[in-house]
């Protein structure tokens, strides 16, 4: 068997180490994963099959994580993950979408098997891929279970990277920076928004020549014009106008990790308005990022920002940012940490996260976003885009 | 208002008409929507916000749908929906990812605030997005409510398409054609494939003259060499060598309408037992094609493809194919009509089917698909492609 899995052994066996010390922690015998992003990060597996139920089971009593999902997943499972021969349990077809079987109840027969069904079980009631039902047939196939909710378990031990993880954030850092050139260099008028995002997208799997690239959890959010003023729209078919603005999130991505970047451009003539805007935010972000280090908290950077526009009679509702790495469609952020009033978490060398500025006001927007590790020294921003509207076509000289 | 949704104002009220009756029919009072394709269908929202729970809210009680969201998120919705400026209910940016707050409570206040909290509500408990979480709330919001479980509601009035849905499903179908004449083309020992799925995800998005092209649900699915023998792996960062065999599964993608198509490759030339096994897997396609019309039944197509197959000595365990159109991430399948005995669902004019014939052998693997649409006078097949493996470089004549 071609076993692919990207990280050592060691590495993996310590993510599994740890997740079992947070189940002890936490009174839990048993842990059902179903995160496709916590899946990979304790055994490796790879694939886009979790539009089906699937999950890996942790346990004190077993060895290994044991891999359930679908009879024609499995054999992706054992090219992809680290576990031994016996680890994978597979369900048969008839499971999937059915109106009578549910993979569920599969899972609930898989832990039974090991006994593992008269003990404290954790499942991550609020994961994307953890349906309601799938909760119920997992109570009604248990009875003897109880059932507590182990939502960010993992996530929060993903929290802090490793150093081979971190490389894997900064090629991804090397992608993003490539493909957002490539957004400065495509968008222009006359040019339709499907095309712009089609040699954006291009550039995000290319990659560089060193790696090649993943796909992003999250496709190009692109809007333009007037739909620059919502926070997550993509591309539309029409073609750019003279004076539309642009926004454009994207992130570069290798080996499910990623590293997201966003940056605003105006085609022609910025307004003074969208032009004043674009230097309170870069200043604002550039003054948050300055107070990052060890020991600042999560909280702190936001506050910084906010102290910055509230000065220009600014206001932005939402949070300043979140932690980013490993993931899954639909989304990169870990749902750990937010860079917002409230949390109190303490910075920590190797964190990551996505600094996003987004100005989202109702017919207009801007957003200038960096994606920053801590370190001992304070802050390493992974990319070096320059942190400024962007004013495509002449007259150039306005953004300088 | 920029109100942008893409169907009639009627097609819409419509649809919403026909959600109220089949609630009728279930007794329901209410319906909470949280399928992003089942929002999209009833309202024409649109945006990469599914990654917080979101809802639409339907009742009798209410002359419209009522959009529940994210607050960065409600102007996207009001220049998407076609509903009027008072449907849309944002919650604040402090519901999001909190360890105290969920959206789900602001749902149920909405509820509440239409005193719609007494009747009969359903929920769709299987849906990607719909957290077991996200249920607990509801419950614990609204306890005089009392829940059933409506997770295909709206899925099952999907099934049969209008003929605007139609057209976009075409155009989608010379997208994913073109993608895959890129696919045949890029696809060469020496060419990282990455480099390859970079060409065939911009073939995808640029789309034709006529329309550009929206992201399918499912990235390519790509995989090569050993990895075919698993069906939902994606590429890698490898060069493919000679003698590999690619497997292509892609979609063209128009207004979240998609067509699916997949094909299978091998540079050089391929071995005895997979040609074969392309030549039985082609005669089955073609012969299960043969008897869709009106009146058959969606296990009839399946078992017109086992009795081929068998013939050869081969074995699918997994079900053919399901109704296909409407979709976001993860998943472009309707989750309702599956082709596979069991499903006796008559097939009507203008339901669409992706038809896949998926081989997948653990260490190689082969698929052909096709996309069709039941029409009076039988089957409509809406791509081209030669229905065969395909065979690149050098010598081609040994797939003629």
């Amino acid at each position: 068997m071609n076993n692919v899995a990207i990280f050592s052994r060691e590495e993996y066996e310590g993510r599994v180490r740890a997740a079992k010390q947070h189940m002890e922690q936490k009174g839990l015998d048993t842990l059902i994963v179903t995160d496709p992003a916590n899946i990979n990060y304790l055994t490796g597996y790879d694939g886009w099959s979790f539009y089906v139920p699937q999950a890996i089971i942790v346990s004190p009593m077993l060895t290994e994580p044991v891999w359930v999902g679908r009879e024609q997943d499995a054999f992706g499972a054992r090219l992809t993950c680290w576990m031994s021969e016996n680890a994978f349990k597979p369900y048969a077809d008839y499971y999937v979408q059915s109106e009578v079987r549910h993979p569920m109840d599969y899972v609930a027969q898989v832990i039974q098997s090991y006994r593992l069904d008269q003990g404290h079980l954790g499942v991550e009631m609020d994961a994307y891929y953890f349906s309601a039902l799938s909760f119920q047939r997992l109570l009604q196939a248990l009875p003897e279970a109880r059932f507590h909710d182990a939502t960010l378990l993992v996530n929060w031990i993903r929290l802090i990277k490793s150093d081979q993880e971190i490389r894997l954030i900064k090629q991804a850092a090397n992608i993003v920076t490539r493909a957002m050139d490539t957004a400065m260099e495509v968008i222009r008028a006359g040019v339709r928004e499907s095309d712009a995002a089609a040699e954006v997208l291009r550039a995000q799997i290319q990659g560089t020549e060193e790696v090649g690239g993943d796909y992003p959890a999250i496709v190009p959010l692109m809007p333009s014009q007037v739909r620059t003023g919502a926070a997550h729209l993509t591309w539309i078919d029409r073609r750019y106008e003279p004076g539309d603005t642009v926004n454009i999130e994207i992130a570069g991505c290798v080996q499910r990790y990623h590293c997201p970047l966003a940056r605003s451009a105006v085609i022609g003539v910025p307004s003074p308005q969208l032009l004043e805007l674009s230097q309170v935010v870069a200043e604002g972000v550039t003054t948050a990022l300055d107070i990052v280090k060890p020991g600042a908290l999560a909280e702190d950077v936001e506050i910084a920002w906010q102290d910055v526009i509230q000065r220009y009679g600014y206001h932005k509702p939402s949070r300043l940012g979140y932690s980013v790495g490993l993931n899954y469609p639909p989304d990169w952020g870990e749902h750990t940490v937010s860079l917002r009033r409230g949390d109190l978490t303490e910075l920590r060398p190797n964190m990551v996260f996505h600094l996003i500025a987004g100005m989202w006001l109702e017919g207009y927007g801007l957003e200038i976003s960096e994606t920053f590790r801590v370190v001992p020294e304070g802050v390493e921003v992974l990319t070096g885009t320059d942190r400024k509207l962007f004013v495509l076509e002449e007259p150039r000289a306005l953004c300088s």
